[in-house]
């Protein structure tokens, strides 16, 4: 691979009053193009999808799980190939632009993507309208009882990711989500500067592999559990989603709407549930 | 204001092995649609800009500090008027949704929004085109030896921030930014679940009440510090941009082309300076 994940640079640490130079390592943040070719044979069509910043490595992961989340594609079979098409570009950017070519019996809507899925609901702009959203483009719908887990599965899952995340411990700093299964073991692991790109590369790792639901997993998320993040875990038929961090309202409200246990503050020893409490018990 | 930026739920809190039930501040997460009105008298045009997830309350502020940091507006003076223009919508949606009237005279590019700026450059999709994207779209150039000053200042940001942030205080799961002034006063603070708004809000703020550039200030933001905050902050011509956790490879790159100092893991008495050292010195 071309392109490193980390980056080596001199900087200056202050510490007890006094400067020293020395080599630390960042976490690289390149900028990444989706290209999307699509439609039936006779009238291919291409298009630039989007352009995200992220962190190189697992790019096809990214790019499926991007796609999945975002109900562009239903499963792996709906992409025919994903290759990097830059042969005639600069060296560096040859990897940040990636093609995806589309079965041509894949459904797919350009048109649906410039109109804003917003203002079409009743009530215009609302978190009702965003829960409404997700409500449609989601496949799964999950059973309210399974799995059931013990809370100390939970208060285990930060310690199994942190000797893992290889990017953190270069860097100091950067996102990470983890799917364990529901007796604490970790399936998946992925880094990014973005959390939402943590979490697509899961899900796009587990999709070439497996087919979704989800449906017997623990998600871990390094940062807070915002309303994206929900919604990608809800697209995924995650069961259980646990942040280190605080939730948002509307994560919350997500959350509840899909049946999804959502577990925030999860570090020191303790936790918060804020929805689906019925899967985490003491016996 | 209808809309608050916290709102009170019930919640599971495990600890200690037992569980019990509470009541727990989360923050607020709602979408908001900016609506921009543009062009001269006799040919008025309304498109939909953008629509972000975002916690309400400095709605103007978001709006003024995106559309400035995007490079679509230069001063306040390109604004004729803001408003909420949802009377028709339910009371949710009221304040979800931003129109903005633009002077007839302000040039405004409809036609820029919907082409790739990155794609335009002569290496196709690389950190360097982005780097160049914001260099062609900032208006100030930073003096590289002012201001100057001691460590002390920056050592004692974060907790003159802390008691000042109310959200965070009442959800423990949001981000701020804060404006100082080179001597360490608190000038400006707003928070937000995204933080690239809670930055917006800042800039927009500062939009309204003086001119650009902010030549002798200090950024200091919660999280981390990835590309889109370091151009932000550039936008604004901000000269010391300090974060409490660590900066990406990119950040880096567009700190120094700026001639911006770029601080990172500001926090336990000591930090890192990662480009324009010589802003910090111990006399």
């Amino acid at each position: 691979m071309y392109q490193s994940s980390t980056r080596e640079r001199a900087i200056i640490k202050f510490r007890d009053n006094r400067f020293e130079t020395l080599n630390d390592h960042l976490a690289s943040e390149e900028p990444l193009e989706i290209q999307l070719a699509y439609g039936p044979v006779s009238q291919r069509q291409q298009m630039s999808l989007a352009v995200t910043m992220r962190t190189p490595g697992a790019d096809f992961d990214l790019v499926y799980g991007f796609l999945f989340t975002e109900g562009l594609i239903q499963s792996r079979k709906d992409v025919l190939q994903m290759r990097y098409p830059g042969v005639q570009l600069s060296p560096e950017a040859q990897e940040n632009s990636i093609l995806v070519e589309l079965h041509p019996s894949a459904r797919f809507d350009a048109a649906r993507l410039q109109r804003h899925f917003y203002t079409s609901s009743s009530c215009g702009i609302c978190g009702k309208a965003s829960l409404e959203m997700v409500q449609s483009q989601s496949a799964f719908l999950l059973s309210t009882h399974q799995p059931i887990i013990h809370p100390d599965i939970l208060l285990g899952l930060p310690e199994a990711l942190l000797p893992q995340q290889s990017l953190f411990n270069h860097t100091g700093g950067i996102h990470a989500a983890g799917l364990f299964s529901s007796r604490g073991d970790l399936l998946y692991l992925r880094e990014d500067v973005g959390r939402h790109n943590a979490l697509d590369k899961v899900i796009g790792a587990v999709l070439q592999k497996q087919s979704l639901p989800l449906s017997d997993t623990i998600l871990l998320v390094s940062g807070r559990a915002g309303f994206e993040l929900v919604q990608k875990a809800v697209m995924a038929g995650i069961p259980i989603m646990a942040a280190v961090g605080a939730p948002s309202s509307l994560a919350v409200e997500l959350a509840e709407a899909h049946n999804l246990t959502l577990v925030g503050f999860l570090r020191d020893g303790g936790f918060n549930i804020y929805t689906g409490g019925e899967r985490i018990v003491l016996q």
